[in-house]
């Protein structure tokens, strides 16, 4: 088995290749074959993955190349992790809303809806090259925002796509760890969109978690959201809820911040690729654990098992609904429990969901239908009513002003917006 | 036939009266019945009213009693424009968010709120008096807000109730006016909850309108929503969709402003009510024009028309959807073109709707919900759901704040949030 | 304002003269355009029309071609009324499927499904002009099975079009009959297909009607369906279910009579036609009465107004439901009462269904869903799937043996079946 | 853990005997208690079982009694075979059917309606004591029809109730055996209602089967439907579609069997009780195996170990639906492939289901809706629309007839008809 790494010259990278290893006995890869636009940073990789491989003993061929198609021919799996524009482009999503009196953030509000911009005419030429090549090939996508993305794939092209977020299985660790079970006893109802989702429903061998055991598993939130809210609302959200819930806070923290979190990976990122370029280095440098992204490497090796080995499995993936969820059209992507098997990834049906969050969600999938449109249209109008659609800008005039400073801002990777 | 009419001290009550005269034709009214919770408006009222009806050549039978039953029985509509806690109580609602930093307004954001936690228990007791003494009577009710109120009804009580506002006869007329048609050639889908509504596809005369004439349509709402967004959104808004699409600047100028809404309507009601009470006045005095709220006897007028002459007529009614909206309970109420006839209020399906917009719609109504929950159970920890649900809010930490503030103020008139 | 009759030898044609005559003041017509494929029947006609035209003194000019686009061309209204194989197509119709044991009927059961077959495609042809020449015009249908043919010429074509039937009409006639009562004075609730619909929630005055009152109403229904069984299902069912509802004794009626109906109506064509071809007649013949389909008229007319005046109207028509009715799909033609202006036809939400008989409205709608398939794509599996999903055939081995004969006696109209 | 088995003197028994030895080390069983309203019956059952327990060194403790209470309270399963009126009210109702020209059949048709009618007053007396005595037990119900008894027991009661049937199984033998694959590297979509089911979708390791392997398997069926047919469906129907598919070829045979199914049955029974009752019979006696029913203790214990052990599995059950298939009600109980775990039943969503025998379902599920509402509420009515509903009965006159035929013959056991 063959598989490709698009964007091979993400830091994570080793973390797959780790995964893979150890998991070599259900899934047997031959070959792996990095790619990536950069040729630098992929000659780094391939040097460290090949040292790192024989440390733990993993025999597999080692491919490389800046040729996408070579790289997704004959591939099983094809993993995706882009950033295009790199941190560089993350610093000024996260920073152009902040003056304009919005979060700053990677994948949730304005910076998100950037983010996909740049990176769905991307992600839709590679799944195009997968359509065309190598139709039965799974692309395990990583790049964010994965919901965005899944849906844009999802919707033009034919192409077998899994949206992957390591959010969705925090609610179960965090469970198992706060009540001393298996995390495979734990159990739960999942709802929303990736990075505005919630837990629901749990259980624990079958039985309804108490009140007082849901805040014990709430206080794992770390505070992101307040602990007398998730009793109130009798579910674990993401922590990514608190630019939703704490919006206010968050905004002036993060304007109170000298650095914003992309220059802080940015910083990590110099420290790494300097291990990683070391020809004695042959493991992992520790300053990856400061990078974040822990648990990625599991739901996408539990995926490419679970498909491989046909050996039906539940997680949450993002994946088109249809019908899981009522009242969304089929094709609308949500992160959700889904049966995973050799013949694909099926949703399953959540007939019950949440009360008190309904309402946002759809909000905030409505925002991500038109960022969508914008993206493959490249109409500013469409890009306009995006922001004002979404729960955290609203505010049109605003939204006028903060769009022309970010198209401006991205311009490089924008091409579908600035066509003659 | 018998009309009552509830909270008859309102300032409206004499325009019901001219549409009633206007109509005798067609609706035989033989007694009104005025009723109020406040005697000394109720006397001058009823006064106002003789004299009135005198002058219009109107012969009706007037009575007058704080009794609600007593005015209940034998009615053949019961016209419910309620106040609970009276202008003094909308003062509040409009001033205390505007310290929170949200904008305080009657109907919509916390205001709304407030109101609908004061209004739906009084209406609750109403509805519950027509369910027992004369269940085939219909409440035509416009006491805000309505489209919470009549779900907290029709979910409460088997009573009949209809939700009205003139809201949804304005794109109409503007329609006209803009393009020299007579109303009844203009038609439109509509979509949306009561002061957050949306006219589309619209037609003159079978045809739709240019983009042209759409921006002539849309020049009638005087700014409230800029031109250029009525333009990309390709529908005509409701005005107080400026809460929302202009937040930032509804809120510095309620900020800015000296007198609220509701302290001009104060000054104006004590014009109003001086010329009232005096014996020699049977004319609608001049500042009742300021007052606002016309078009509403219109839309009861209609309703009770094609309701008693079991005339076929399409109108825009706050009633439960029934399948009427993709994605909703059916139970919810929504503000949509209903067919009026003697055997009920039927809502028209609409197929499609708008596709920028009905993610703020869903989010809305979500709110909408919560809010009768809380109105029903008095609940604080609901009442905070609400707030956090409404797009207008959504802070958590802000909200509890505001709710306290709120509750304490309102205090009087919110028996069910502060039972021992 | 132009009309154009497309299948204008049909014996009907005087009774749409006549309405058009009648309705000269709100409708005016200049123009009317009889198209025919035989020429013979054409030139019958277009004299008689004029004659009678003249003996009702109403000024119009007479247009007659065989050739279809020249008929289209130009016209507001395009009706159709074709019979592809005419009535000896009909007779065989109605007679091979009693050979095998099911019933023979023009519209029902394995006779419906072949008259479906000849008519779709044909159908298409004059909904491919319309669309291609005229694509503003309406399309009023009342060619038979008229669900099916509309549902075709919706899934293919972009043409407006209306199936009609006078069947919707009825209750309503009944109703007023049976209870002394002005037509517009009933209303009902309406749910089914074309030939297999149910009127009920029965209201006059907007009051329900007792138990009593329903079964004056069901008398009028002449036996067809069992006066006993219209009680227990409370509602008003078509004629038409008498085939299902009593399929033994309808069958073993059927196999008992000596002339078909379609046998019958030849005869009674002869003697009509032979009054039509008489320079001096210019009244309508007496035997036209005997002919049967009254009303159809009358819905036309009235469809005609509402579109051309914008006179919003509610009518029972035959449209692609689009959630007018729960769990079907979007593009499914009903049976249902509309909201008719110059904007469109607009089905009514229906939001609860008869609970007795929703399964065989599902059951038939299958059926036609199939028969559409087949109709269009010549597959005989798909049309053997369709006499298998006919709850008035259901059984394969008999369907099979029915298939092969009915292809063969139709051979000459269906070459989409026997393309090389 | 305790089992309780209602219904116990059932001859199937000792087969949920040797699946609970053979899965002792997953499902530690202490107790089992028999109960059975026949005390000879039950006698003679907890004889065998003690020797045949004793063969197969499963050390358990046996409890035997005719008090339905005791045997249900501390029981973690119930497990209920019951049948009311014994054989010989199933061999009236496969014969009297037939007399009136349907076909009799266990638990299709008619024969079916009045099993539902005779069994659900029982079982509901039995998930009323679980709901009292033993809440979070789980019935697992084998009683037929089981989807009629399933849904009835979920409308009236909250006991927890999964409707067993080996039939979901039988696609997935088949196609292993035919294709020499693993049974669970085979997959399907499955869509219906119990006895009324189809397998599509077919994958074996996650590849949809070729026209040609789908022939292997559908030859499995032998012939129970024809094989031309099941490749033009292109999907596996349930064997019992031959009294659909071949309605009429079943009701001859059918007529021209000398012995009924069920007088087969008795007379294998008195060959199998007498084994039983032997002091010296310690083994299954051989005329078991032509009992049939196999597999269903494969289910059950496939069932109870899912939910024991919270081992998520998917298998195929009776429940009511929520949502799983579009256009039904959430409560309508389908044959669906379930999620199985200790935290519930959770059928998965069908998102497509086979174009060309929804109808079908859709009108068997609506004589199923009002068969449930004829046992719950003895009306003669409703049963008499249950069978009108019925795709194989469907004629009027003839059900009237029918059903006094089949009232009079079943009158002790239906007493709900017959209260004064």
């Amino acid at each position: 088995m063959k598989i490709a790494i698009i964007g091979a010259g993400s830091s994570y990278t080793p973390e797959i290749l780790e995964g893979l290893a150890s998991l070599r006995e259900r899934l047997p890869v031959r070959q792996i074959h990095l790619m990536d636009l950069d040729p630098a940073r992929l000659e780094v990789m391939t040097g460290f993955c090949r040292r790192f491989a024989a440390r733990l003993g993993f025999e597999v061929e080692w491919l490389s190349s800046t040729d996408r198609r070579a790289a997704i021919e004959g591939a099983r799996f094809v993993l995706t992790q882009i950033r295009v524009g790199g941190n560089a482009a993350r610093v000024l999503d996260e920073k152009i809303p902040l003056r304009h009196g919005f979060i700053g953030q990677e994948t949730t509000g304005p910076g998100g809806l950037f983010k996909a911009l740049r990176t769905i005419p991307a992600m839709l030429e590679i799944a195009r090259d997968v359509e065309a090549l190598n139709p039965e090939a799974w692309i395990v996508n990583y790049s964010n925002p994965t919901g965005l993305v899944t849906e844009a794939v999802s919707r033009c092209t034919r192409a077998r796509i899994a949206g992957l977020c390591s959010g969705g299985l925090f609610p179960r660790w965090w469970a198992a760890e706060a009540l001393g079970a298996a995390p495979e006893q734990v159990h739960y109802d999942y709802f929303g969109l990736n990075h505005l989702s919630f837990a629901y429903h749990l259980t624990v061998n079958g039985r309804p978690l108490t009140a007082d055991e849901l805040a014990r598993v709430a206080a794992r939130l770390g505070g992101a959201v307040d602990a007398g809210l998730v009793q109130k609302l009798g579910l674990i959200p993401s922590p990514y809820l608190q630019y939703y819930f704490h919006r206010r806070r968050a905004l002036s923290r993060a304007q109170a911040r000298e650095l914003s979190r992309g220059e802080e990976v940015q910083r990590l990122e110099k420290v790494i690729f300097t291990a990683y370029a070391d020809p004695h280095c042959d493991e992992k440098p520790g300053a990856l654990a400061k990078r974040g992204g822990g648990g990625y490497s599991e739901v996408a090796l539990g995926l490419m098992d679970a498909i491989y080995n046909n050996a039906e499995r539940t997680m949450i993936v993002n994946v088109p609904q249809r019908g899981a969820v009522e009242g969304f059209p089929p094709e609308a992507v949500f992160e959700l429990p889904c049966l995973v098997r050799a013949d694909g990834i099926h949703p399953l049906r959540q007939a019950e969901v949440p009360r008190a969050v309904w309402g946002l969600v759809a909000a905030v999938k409505n925002y991500e239908q038109l960022a969508v449109d914008a993206a493959l249209s490249g109409s500013r109008d469409t890009a306009l009513l995006a922001l004002l659609a979404h729960p955290l800008v609203g505010d049109y005039d605003a939204a006028q002003a903060l769009l022309e400073d970010m198209l401006q801002a991205h311009r490089a990777y924008l091409p579908q917006f600035f066509a003659s």
